[in-house]
């Protein structure tokens, strides 16, 4: 009787507990955007898509889940982190993993052969949050994408220099994009003695480059991986390579060191390739900004040539901003017919970068609101008079704001003005009222003159101008 | 046997399609944007964000997924409508119904008392899609709110005035926005002589009435919902009336036929408060555009005060296009301390708004892209000379593009720089570039001169200005 008695008295309490409110709570590994994060947020968007738009690109919008056939079998070990819908009869979705198989996906659907497009949007991962780190489960990607058959590196070269465009407009700090491909990759194992089974698993090792030295690497390769000392010291040999893009390529392609590289033909087409990249890199004055670097593999399945990564190198931040590569065979894995669409493009990590940016910005410093003009009374029973004003203003495309109460203070009506940055702020009273004027003050400088109220919305432009 | 072998051949034809690339789909209910789609729907967009500004609005944004107990109690009926995320280990997460719910979970996250927000997102509903009437599962909602303790009826004006005038410039054609206030409805259900009890399902099918006549809607409430006649009668009464404004407030409250709502404490908060209301939608130029219609009823469980819904009046597509109403009850919904943040606001359901914008541009008409300039080339291997003044070009902030040829014909220069609208086109061949010069062309008049490169990115914008 007394355990029954003691579980009741559990299971009421418990009842009570969930019967109270609680501070609400939001997923995990998500994140609610406060308007001045927002305001912040909005300068990174405008910088991104004006690039992406000064290079001609048009955009397009794809659902946030799709089939999750869609998804199976594009993500490798990755395929983990993918979200599903519940089954509640029906089809079986997923939330989108990237913004790069929804588009060969879209591609295919519709039997686009030649697109040029950017797609900012959101993406959903299961992964292990480390939100302090700019690493979310729902986070956005601004992605930009070339496909269509086309003159050898002619997009490749493009969307390299897009990358660099925008990660200079960011004025996010010292950075650096790493530069490989994965048939060259595919050419060094091969050379170095590694049987093609091992290849996607070698690779992995070979990512790990970036946090951890040669030798602990090649110690999972020998011990893990199960390759001989000899050859994982053959792979060494190349994937500690790393230098100016010109330097390096003349290196493996000159050095007699490196001539069983050259007669490997997977080696040869990626070489011959970054040759003619190398050219056009330098005519888009972009190749000062990249660095060859043998160690790059990067996870995704899908990469069939070229592949790049950005990475800060001045900030405590570390991991991978932007990454991108060259897959000509994604869209045929969904084409009926399988038709192949070529294709390359790049994708930013917005969040990383908005990380930065809120370290930069004070949020004292930003503006939220756009408003132009505050609309005050002096007097009582003034708010319809206000909202007459307001509404001529806005009929003139003004941005305009009165407070929300009846009767305000003067006082409150200044500060709100001094505390919201607003420009301009206008008053009436029963005089303006009948004389068709208004008192119109610039905050900063308490400068008050009397305009004519039909003049107002053309003054205030004017004098906006003379501000900026 | 004979049905083993069978049934074995129908599993292997299953396999065999299943394994079969099909043309890949997209989930029920959803759908992709094409750039000329995406290009009609940002000008919508912009025209919308253009109004909240111009009153003076932040803008958040919250995550696409909630805690499904977030959600929970808010919907009533509809709550089935709820599309929930597979249960993967972890929390229980559904995807956000409206953007209504989860502002009022993220004032009371972070204990805000007022603010005057706008915010552009998805939301999903797991309903019967009729997409050629503009009817999705996943669409975006345009949401405009204001919370805060404030003067009477001054922030449900702003919010009216704010929908006439998006609906104006929008120019999608005759609207109507019908107006009426939870407390009278209550107030007439009172007079009327219906239990409280069955207050929500009579409302329910007051809602119909924009679709049945009054004589189907009588013969619902007396044979399914089982009031009597005689009441379903006084209700009619009420329910069938619908003016202008103040035509309908001074009928309601002169008439000695309509004495006993006066006498009803509800139904007398609502016609004061329509009183001040009336007042100021005429200041503000808005009330003219307004029905006050007492069968409007709206579904939303949380509505406390003033509803609305607008419709169209000239088109075929029927059902709202933008709906909201005062909620004073929300946010304490989620605070712990219970304190309650009284709000009002409108959300415009922008898809129906969409199709119509679709229908009124013609897809050929719009552009989908803002290139300035078609970088083109005359005689052979000029793809570097093409990159060195595309990257020029970029860096003054121009639009260029090129084709991706490495050798195209000047005929295929010219009909892309046509069919893709680009307003110029320069052109460089061996002597432009040794003499410093491009000839540029006016695409549409043919016109070409001869400029120094030196000065082509200004040359390029003062032409485009007197092309405007």
């Amino acid at each position: 009787a007394y355990d029954a008695g003691y579980s009741n008295w559990v299971e009421n309490q418990l009842l009570a507990a969930s019967n109270q409110i609680r501070k609400p709570k939001i997923a995990k590994g998500t994140r609610d955007f406060m308007p001045y994060q927002m305001a912040i947020r909005q300068k990174a968007f405008n910088i991104i898509t004006d690039v992406f738009k000064r290079h001609g690109a048009v955009t397009i919008d794809t659902p946030v889940f799709e089939l999750k056939e869609t998804l199976t079998g594009k993500y490798g070990e990755d395929s983990k982190l993918i979200y599903d819908l519940a089954d509640q009869g029906g089809e079986i979705l997923s939330l989108r993993y990237d913004l790069t198989v929804p588009f060969a996906r879209f591609c295919a659907t519709y039997g686009i052969g030649t697109i040029k497009r950017y797609h900012i949007s959101r993406v959903y991962r299961r992964d292990n949050p480390a939100t302090n780190r700019g690493r979310f489960r729902e986070f956005y990607q601004c992605d930009f994408d070339i496909a269509g058959h086309y003159g050898l590196m002619l997009p490749d070269s493009e969307v390299l220099k897009i990358l660099t465009e925008i990660l200079d407009e960011l004025e996010i700090g010292r950075y650096e994009v790493k530069l490989n491909h994965r048939k060259l990759l595919d050419g060094i194992l091969e050379v170095a003695g590694v049987p093609a089974t091992k290849f996607r698993t070698i690779c992995s090792s070979i990512d790990k480059l970036d946090k951890e030295p040669w030798s602990v690497v090649k110690t999972e390769m020998v011990e893990e991986k199960g390759i001989s000392a000899d050859v994982a010291d053959r792979i060494g040999k190349y994937v500690c390579l790393k230098d100016t893009p010109m330097k390096l390529l003349t290196l493996l392609t000159t050095s007699e060191e490196y001539k069983s590289l050259n007669e490997n033909s997977s080696a040869k087409t990626a070489l011959d390739e970054f040759k003619v990249l190398f050219q056009y890199l330098s005519a888009l004055g972009a190749v000062d900004k990249i660095m060859f670097d043998l160690s790059l593999a990067r996870g995704l399945d899908y990469y069939t040539g070229v592949i790049y990564e950005a990475v800060f190198t001045e900030s405590n931040l570390t991991g991978s901003i932007a990454g991108g590569g060259r897959y000509d065979n994604l869209v045929g894995m969904f084409n009926p017919s399988g038709r192949q669409v070529p294709a390359v493009g790049v994708s930013i990590g917005i969040e990383r970068i908005f990380t930065i940016m809120e370290d930069k910005f004070k949020q004292t410093d930003v503006r939220t609101t756009e408003t132009q003009v505050l609309v005050a009374s002096a007097g009582s029973n003034m708010a319809e008079e206000r909202m007459r004003l307001c509404a001529e203003l806005w009929g003139k495309k003004v941005k305009a704001e009165m407070l929300y109460s009846v009767n305000p203070k003067m006082q409150e009506q200044i500060e709100y003005a001094i505390e919201q940055k607003i420009p301009f702020m206008v008053t009436i009273g029963e005089n303006e009222v009948r004389d068709g004027v208004v008192q119109l003050k610039e905050v900063a400088s308490k400068k008050q003159d009397t305009i004519a109220r039909s003049v107002l919305a053309e003054e205030i432009f004017k004098r906006l101008q003379t501000l900026e």
